[in-house]
């Protein structure tokens, strides 16, 4: 069994490497809550991986398009956890499933396109896509009584312009999976209008027990000609730091378009072969670790609703999926920014504010926390939170 | 001392590993004198740096801008090696030379503009600044009777379009370093007309020792306010694979531009933490190895200019750097493209041919050899070649 308990988390390392608003970012004393990138070690078999291909000798050119075991095992791992059948020929290993996403965008958007984003969702739809020169178009997300997500108006947000629409699936950070109804919706969508999808499924394994994952591409091939697909390994084996991804697809000449616009032909872009060594031990040996790993985080899930419920002013639903919960702070009485500014200074927690600048406008009003850590950090962050809103709310 | 005969190569390693027309890419029994890669084991100190990272566990998000640590040894380096005085501050690690041209040209060039590219050149800098959108024009080089490359119609080339020039120095495929003096008409040519330089010194560790570096930043950081460099670790360091560069500027302003075209504030844009560890390495530790390198590469220079010159209907010029030799083979009378596709069929060797695919049209009658391997592999290289134009020729 992998440990999850504080015991297992080198502290002093995670001050020196843990970037990106977390431990080498905060303040001594405070505990960050904030990146989606997880407190533990990742599966030492990834460290085995590298460490031998490193005393091997020798780092030369790699294949341009990657490594073909890399994309070999990549696929084996899509089709048994997932049911996507994907030719390991349309897999591109590329340097994040950001850099992915960027790629998608320029492979096929165009200045004066529109590509509709949800709102809310993780702000990388909205930069890679705008990068690309397009319009972005929000689609507001309503919930459904039964939690699902209302697409019953999403028709009305395509144009003849609209050539893209960003799928975040699961979705980050609201944490919902998607029912296969709902998706065989906007595909017949793109089937209809033309628009090609962004399908990014870098959470697609943080999926609890009580839900159950569908991606699009189980609708099959043949319908997919316009999906792209992206994978990255920081949220299911926390190698954030590795810049590792991949991008993929169902059609031949799209996939030749990625490929173009990645620019690994010319080796401006490509990934590190550490990286994919490392990527390949992910696909083809931890997900063993993953299991245990979501075991975790749903215990930690459980144990912060049930927290959160108890706290004045505060509501959150459950998540499928994800490491993140996305509470909806409204009725404490301070905006998101000014609320995680205040619980920073005053009661040493760094959460995530929602609002425009990561998830979208629609994110008003919420906080997102993230789970990958152990249940005693997680209780001292909430310890600190509910201190703080209660003092707010008194 | 490093050993650098063919016992210190491994073959078997080298044949799964040295992608980009190298051992992994051509037929059992053909010798690979093609990418300017090296068939020797990197330095140890860089693979132990990484082994130890790995060690700590953890890879998680590292800084956007880079390690701090590595920037330091970047500008120390920088300074101590070639006088050049960059703040860390303005040095962003990025994931190889190549994407630190692209991230150059996306900074300040626009479609309509112009940018001078030297024929022949590497073909980087004519990808790069075309993705940009700029429009290139070639810049014919001709030699003076001293070997040096004559500028003098150099400002003829430029219009009121014009935005950026070009330096590879030294330059790559014609092994020349440049007078200070001549650097000094580029820039007076930049300051007068007010387009950036794009300068690209991969390879200024690999200097012969009859020759001496300069770079234009020697003439004072003031001048250069228009000057960004590039750097990589691959040619002096052998670790292409892990995709490790740098780009530097003297400017805080132009800087920004770059760092925002290289998209790393977004996390679309970085370098892996273990590849910044490699390269902290490698500017820290590893110029021990460097200067060896270039010992036992002078000696495989003089040898084969002395083959070269053997060979009928084939001269080549004395390089002052970088580890390619460019020979003239236009005496021999097959078209370079034909005469390396008949190389390799009939006598198992492998170069690349000038014309306009690697290096522009100016290049057309040459080929490249790469000298980075062992002087028995480097003979028996020259033998085959020897051996197939006496063949042709009679």
């Amino acid at each position: 069994m992998v440990d999850f308990t504080n015991k297992s988390i080198d502290f002093q390392v995670l001050r020196q490497r843990a970037f990106n608003l977390r431990w080498a970012e905060v303040p001594e004393g405070v505990i960050p809550l904030t990146a989606a990138d997880s407190d533990f070690h990742p599966a030492p078999e990834i460290a085995e991986a590298m460490i031998q291909y490193i005393q091997g000798g020798y780092f030369s050119y790699t294949p341009k398009r990657g490594f073909p075991e890399f994309k070999e095992a990549i696929a084996k791992a899509l089709w048994e956890r997932k049911q996507e059948k994907v030719d390991p020929e349309l897999i591109l290993p590329i340097d994040s499933a950001a850099r992915g996403m960027d790629a998608i965008a320029k492979a096929v958007l165009e200045p004066g396109d529109e590509a509709i984003v949800f709102d809310p969702v993780d702000f990388l739809f909205k930069t890679s896509m705008e990068a690309a020169g397009a319009k972005i178009v929000l689609f507001p997300m309503k919930l459904r009584e039964d939690g699902t997500i209302d697409f019953s108006d999403l028709e009305q947000y395509i144009t003849p312009k609209t050539k893209m629409l960003g799928l975040c699936n699961p979705h980050n950070p609201l944490g919902k999976v998607y029912p296969l109804a709902d998706l065989d919706h906007i595909l017949a969508l793109s089937e209809k209008h033309g628009f090609y999808i962004m399908n990014d499924e870098i959470w697609s394994d943080i999926v609890y027990p009580d839900a159950k994952f569908n991606s699009i591409l189980n609708l099959g091939n043949d319908r997919n000609r316009r999906t792209l697909s992206v994978f990255g390994f920081s949220k299911s084996f926390g190698i954030a730091g590795l810049r590792a991804g991949c991008v993929y697809a169902q059609d031949r000449e799209l996939f030749e378009k990625v490929v173009e616009a990645s620019q690994v032909e010319s080796t401006i872009g490509g990934i590190s072969a550490l990286s994919q060594v490392a990527g390949q031990a992910c696909v083809g040996k931890c997900y063993y670790w993953v299991d245990q790993f979501v075991d975790h985080i749903t215990g930690n899930r459980d144990y912060a609703l049930e927290r959160l419920g108890a706290m004045p002013g505060v509501s959150c639903y459950k998540p499928q999926a994800t490491f993140v919960l996305f509470p909806d702070i409204s009725g404490v009485g301070m905006e998101a920014e000014e609320l995680v500014g205040y619980l920073l200074r005053e009661h040493k927690l760094s959460i995530v504010p929602g609002g425009a600048k990561f998830f979208g406008p629609g994110s008003a009003g919420h906080v997102r926390i993230c789970l990958a850590t152990s249940r005693e950090l997680l209780a001292q962050g909430l310890d600190r939170m509910e201190a703080g809103i209660r003092a707010i709310k008194k």
